[in-house]
Formats: structure tokens, C-alpha cells, sequence
């Protein structure tokens, strides 16, 4: 089985946790059996691993995602990273470009694609395998994934099949309703749009020849952010006579909010949390190393890490965007690709941070006008270049930059830094990048 | 008017902005006319001084409170330093003897005793004053403040006195009743013992002659860890005949919980903290520097602090004690005599900390056995002490110092570092101090 992960971005509905520059995935939620905790990423993986050892799986994503993907999922996964954002249709045509043209695989046969995010059982898994299988027999160009509505929801698009068989050709789709026209639609044999979907490879190519010139992934690639900026429902779903819809009727769940997500998790508290015994229905996410204790409430959700603290009945906890809009925070803490920062001090004229390199990796050369910086290695070995001078450092090592010098480290091990900024105006702006000599 | 304000130790009841080492009376939580906050030991003295300008306060309180006391109240008030804690009679005779040995006083002069933690209205400070006039008047030797019962209140002793009289004798103390006891005593015309009462000074003297051979102050202060943990109540209140009680009707609130703490505040939210329009009666006290998220809450308080973050109902916040006994938080934010401290990063073999020096302060000269240290100055001037050799340091500055050798640092103005402590087993005990050359 091919299967294309759409791993889409940043998004705040998950606040605290997700932010513009953190994507909800790779927030490490979910028991495991070895009672440690996994990822959406990694629970996705691991389900398709276990139906199909032999699975292909590719995951579709920006590149500032790279690495937290390499770091959950190992070196071994399949990854098309599209070089800037341009909606669906672009980015699904690049995992196929790459599947054929770099992978190799035969444009016969069939891929499926959808999101990286659902929660679900075994059962979804092996509803892929056979929405993949329907596609090889070749009967549709487009076969869909209908799942059985549990309730007319207001969240997701319909689709509307002729008949109620199984496997049944789609009459038409639905925008997202208001509930009463949801009704309707469920009373019609109506499906949701789960965004799961399965080709042969070669006919997203042939749709890509026509819409976007399509030559090769290479070019493909080089020229992407030339790319139009349209979606594969509308480029292609839409558009698309030949198309089927296969039911699914097991367990689906979307935990875009804190409401979903904490009804999907195995336990009340992740991370240091105390609930007294007053507590009903309360679930506590705790990123920070000191302790939350929750006395005598109800349906809540609290969850705290360096950007914030959130503190919500846990219906209320879908409306959560507009306020967290208007929450103008600094970035406490990023992953990049070289590893991750944590803001620990904001001051008038110094900034204090904490960097933590993963082994092999390093920062840019780099330099800033308007600040001096110093770095204490508090842990792990690498090498510092300072204005073109190298040395080996180690835990306790201090390297002090004076503005304008042009600077970067490479962590042998694991490496982790103090940084203290200084300075009247730091700013992330504030860097200029050059070539190692 | 001389009033001494008892300063009571730390508790936990309101965890987290209160701890081992972090009085309650400190906590800067009331809104001002001037848009600030105070503490509650700033609003008793602005009000005292607001009633009777001329009024001589004397805090009695241990030393490690004396720092923060000059903080927030300035140089001039006067401070009874108890050496060690030993209870409420020798601290109530210490400061006796301290406002006629040191001060001056005449011991024929009357005296107010009262908590520095009451939430009370202008109309107690002018019932404080006519309570120290009536032991002016030599009818007893001691005159206590009865407080007119609101509820059958299980939290505290009671006065039983024996006519409804403005000034009565007493007929009879009890203990802490519990809510059936106390509707009987109410029945009784019984008032709350809120602590507070009046003496001549001399009359103290005398009862600390006869039970710690009190001879000057000097003396009692040399060998206060000598003396008996009593409190005043048994050594005095209870074997004195000649006692009475005042009445006063007006507003008084102990402030020793979350849930009477937050009815006396006078907004929603201090620190950076939304709510949105579906919480009902939410307060949000948030001592951290990123935002906290209330939504759809009802009857809750959220505290926030760098040592951990308490959500609860407000009624079951009266509960926390317990709950925070079994929290084993390593200590994250203390004032100490020259200034404070913060944790702001702790690893297996680092611990980074953020230190403010309070202008004209340094720290012991001391040294450690198993870590090295790292300072980077962010801001203020000062002088560093390493090994015997002083210089000056400024912002950007850096000082290492490795296991073994002595240190200290001397603000000039008020000063900042971050310290990074380096080592395989950082531990407060690993410091050994030295006098200064």
C-alpha cells in the first residue's frame, strides 16, 4: 500500500500547545503501551505499520517540519517537502511527482492520501487498504472515503452518493452546512468528507500535465512557488465525472479542539498535575516543569507550556481562536530544523534562552549589528566557529560574540546552550547570514 | 498611637504565591488609586498612617522578612527582628521591650498589638486607637477587640463577654468551636478574638519579668532561642482577671485562603491574564510573564507563579494545604536579604538562575566543593570578588569561577545576572562561606 500523510500546518486552536510556528501533530499526547507517550504522527505511523508492515508511507510537508518528522518517525520514512505553502492540489501533485519519479514506483498503481491528524482505530487502516484496492480496479478515477455520520455536523463537507451499497458512485458534494441542512443531508444517505481519497498515480500526473505543465518532480520542485495556489477539491474532485465514494462506518474522530483531543487521550493528566477528588471530567496537559494542581471543577481543560496557560470549560474551548489572536507573544519556545529553543528571560536590554542542537546539526553563520551574545555550554560537545576561528567546546566552555561578529555551533552530541542576548534593541530581524569559508 | 503589627511566617494555603520561604502579607494583590498594586503589609501601614499620621508602627517579625519590610515600606518604620522563631509571647515582649528599651517609650504609655494581615476599613484603625485610649485608662490591664460574629464561624476562638456594653469585662474564652457550638455561643452575645489587643507597656515588662527573667532588651534579644515557645494567650490573656473587651462592628476579613483573598480584590485579573464573557465570578493572579486564558468558567481562581499553577473552585480552595504538602518543588523564586532569585532552567548537571541584587547589597563570599559557576551580567554596575581579586562589572560582563574558588558580588546599582551553575551534584548545601578580607 502507497499512502501519502498530508501533514498540514500551524494552527492556535490547540493553544498553548500549537502556535504559529508548532503544528499540533507532533504534540506528544497519547499513551503508549511502554507508558510513555506518542504523537498524532506517531500513532498514525505505528496503526499503518501494524495493518501493512510493508506500506509506503509518504508525508507531505513543508520543510520546517523535516525534522520534527525525522525525529518521531525515524530516518527511514518517506518525505516530499513542498518549499512554501501553495494549497492542496500543488502539494498532492509533488507526492505523486515523487513517488513516481524518485521513488520509482510503477504510475499504475494506486496511492492513498489523507490528512496525518484523525484519530482512529485499526479498522480506518484497513478501510485504506481497500479504498486503495478499488482504486487499482479501475472503475473510477477518484475513489473516496464517505464516513457514516454520528451526528449533522457543522464542521465538515458531505458527500452525497447515488445509492447506499457499499461501494456507490457520488451524485454530488456539500459545503459545510448549518446543522438543520445537515439534517437534510443525513436523511438523504449523506457521508462526511474526511479528506481521504485514492488514485492511481498516474492520473493525478496526467491532471498535473494539463493544470501545472507537469515535466518532472525536479522541475516541479524548483519552480513551486510559481505554483497556483488552488485546492485538489477543486482542481480536481469537483471536476472529476468518474468518481466513487466507499463507506466507512468505524470509529472517526478530528481532534482539531481541546474538546475532541482530550476526549481521545487515556488519561486525565500528561506532564506534573494533581486533581483532588472533587474533579470530574478534567484533563490536565502540563509542558512546564513545575506542578498544576486542580481542586474542585468540572469539564475543563487545563493546559500550560512557555507560551501560556489555558484555563476552559471544554465546550468553550472550541472558541478559543479569536482571543488567541489577540495574544501578541513573543515565541517562548520553537523547533527548528537544528534543534529547539525556550525563551527563560525577557529583560528591557538582555534576552535569555535556552538552545538545544540535535547531534550533526548547527545554526547558521551568522551575525548580528545590534546585540553582543554569550553562550555557556551547559551540556553535550560540538564545535564553535567565531569570526572563522574554531575550537572544541564542552560543558562550562563560554564563548562571548561582540555585535558584528559572525558566529555559529555544531553539536557533536546533543548540545545544549544558556544564550544571553544583550543589547537596547534585540529583534529576530536582526541577522545577517553568511557562507562557511 | 504605637501599634505593633505581628508578621507572621510562610504557609501554603495560597500556594502557589505563597510557600516555605514566601510570606502571604508580601503578595502585591491590591489595586491602588495610582493603578499599582500593594500587600496587604502596605495597605495596613498606608491606612494606620492615614488615620493617625504620628502613629509609631513597629513590625515584629523574624529577619529574613526584614529586607523585603524595608522594601515595601521604606527605611523608617521600625522592626522588632526576632533572632529564630519562638511563638507569641517572647515576640509580643521582644518588641515590648524594643519600643521602651530602644525607642524610648514610656513604659505608662498603652500599646496595640494586632496581625499585619486583617482586610479591614479605615473604622478599624480608628477602633484600634480608642482600644489603645481604654488601656490608657488602667480599668484592666489588658484590652482586647472583640469583633461582632457575621456567621458561626468555625475559624476562630471567641470572647465571651459579660454585658452587651461598648467596653466590657470578660466573662469567658473559647477555643475554636465548631458551627452548632458557635451559634450557641453567638446566642450568648460571644464575639470572635481577632487577636488584637492593648496594653501599657510596663505591664507586659512586668509578666516577662516574673516568666523570662527579662532584664533589658539586649539581654532577651542575646538569648532568644533560649526562651519557652508559649504563645501570649496562654502566658497572659488566659490568667489575667482584669481584662476587657471593646466591641467593633465593622468589616474585617482574614485573608488566609484564595476564596477570601479573592472577595477582596479589587479587579478580575492581576498579571497578564484574559478572561472571556461566559467566566462568572473568575479571578486570574498570574505572576509570570505569559498570558493566561480563562473560558467559561464559573466560581474559580487561577494562580500562577514560578513555582506552579493552582486552578480551583473557590469554596474547595480552603482545601490546598494538604495537597501542597506533597508537592516536592525545589524552591523557584525567593527574596532574600540582598535581593532574589529565580530558577530558570534545571538539568541533570545545570541549573540556571536569574539573580537581582538589591542596590548597596551583595552575597556571602563563599565558595563551592562540586560546581562551577558562570555570572553574566545583564544589568547594573557593581564590583565581583573572585579568589581576593575585585573588579568592576557591567552589563555583558563575564565572571567564571571554577569549583573551589570564593566569590561574591556588591551592587552598585541594582544588578542582574544570570548564573549558570555547572556540576554532577548541584546542591544548596555545597557552599561554604568566608569572611570578606
Amino acid at each position: 500500500m502507497n499512502i501519502v500523510l498530508l501533514s498540514g500546518g500551524s494552527g492556535k486552536r490547540l493553544w498553548p500547545l500549537s502556535n504559529d510556528v508548532r503544528s499540533k501533530q507532533f504534540i506528544k499526547i497519547f499513551r503508549t503501551a511502554d507508558g510513555g507517550h506518542e504523537s498524532m504522527v506517531q500513532r498514525v505511523y505505528r496503526q499503518i505499520k501494524a495493518v501493512d508492515p510493508d506500506a509506503t508511507v509518504t508525508i507531505a510537508t513543508s520543510k520546517t517540519q523535516v525534522s520534527a518528522i525525522h525525529n518521531q518517525l525515524g530516518e527511514s520514512v518517506g518525505i516530499s517537502v513542498e518549499p512554501c505553502r501553495r494549497d492542496t492540489f500543488p502539494a498532492i501533485v509533488l507526492a505523486t511527482a515523487y513517488l513516481v519519479d524518485v521513488q520509482g514506483v510503477d504510475p499504475e498503481q494506486p496511492v492513498v492520501v489523507c490528512p496525518v491528524d484523525p484519530y482512529v482505530q485499526d479498522d480506518y487502516f484497513a478501510a485504506l487498504k481497500a479504498l486503495g484496492e478499488q482504486a487499482a480496479l479501475g472503475q473510477a478515477n477518484l475513489v473516496l472515503m464517505g464516513i457514516e455520520p454520528t451526528y449533522p455536523s457543522e464542521k465538515y463537507g458531505y458527500i452525497i452518493p447515488k445509492s447506499d451499497a457499499p461501494v456507490s458512485e457520488v451524485e454530488t458534494f456539500k459545503e459545510k452546512p448549518d446543522a438543520e441542512t445537515a439534517k437534510g443531508y443525513i436523511a438523504r444517505g449523506a457521508l462526511w468528507n474526511g479528506g481521504v481519497f485514492a488514485y492511481k498515480l498516474g492520473y493525478v500526473l496526467d491532471r498535473a500535465r494539463e493544470l501545472l505543465d507537469y515535466t518532472s518532480y525536479q522541475d516541479l520542485f524548483d519552480r513551486y512557488d510559481t505554483l497556483p495556489k488552488i485546492s485538489f477539491d477543486y482542481a480536481v474532485v469537483e471536476k472529476e465525472p468518474k468518481i466513487q465514494v466507499m463507506r466507512f462506518a468505524g470509529q472517526w474522530k478530528d481532534l482539531g479542539t481541546w474538546n475532541t483531543l482530550t476526549e481521545a487521550m487515556g488519561e486525565q493528566v500528561v506532564g506534573e498535575g494533581i486533581l483532588n477528588d472533587t474533579c470530574r471530567n478534567v484533563h490536565i496537559v502540563n509542558e512546564l516543569n513545575v506542578p498544576v494542581l486542580a481542586m474542585g471543577l468540572q469539564d475543563v481543560v487545563i493546559s500550560a507550556s512557555p507560551e501560556g496557560i489555558l484555563v476552559s470549560d471544554k465546550e468553550q474551548s472550541s472558541y478559543i481562536k479569536p482571543f488567541v489572536d489577540k495574544i501578541d507573544q513573543q515565541i517562548m519556545f520553537a523547533e527548528k530544523s537544528w534543534g529547539s529553543f525556550r525563551v527563560l528571560d525577557v529583560e528591557k536590554e538582555s534576552l535569555t534562552i535556552k538552545v538545544t542542537l540535535n547531534p550533526g546539526h548547527s545554526m547558521n553563520y551568522h551575525s548580528h549589528q545590534r546585540r553582543d551574545e554569550v553562550w555557556v555550554v551547559i551540556s553535550g560537545t560540538g564545535r564553535t566557529v567565531v569570526d572563522d576561528v574554531e575550537r572544541e567546546v564542552h560543558p562550562g566552555d563560554v564563548i562571548t560574540m561582540a555585535a558584528g561578529s559572525r558566529h555559529t555551533v555544531l553539536a557533536q552530541s546533543e548540545l545544549q546552550l544558556i544564550e544571553v542576548q544583550l543589547g537596547r534593541d534585540i529583534s529576530v530581524h536582526d541577522k545577517q547570514k553568511f557562507p562557511m569559508e
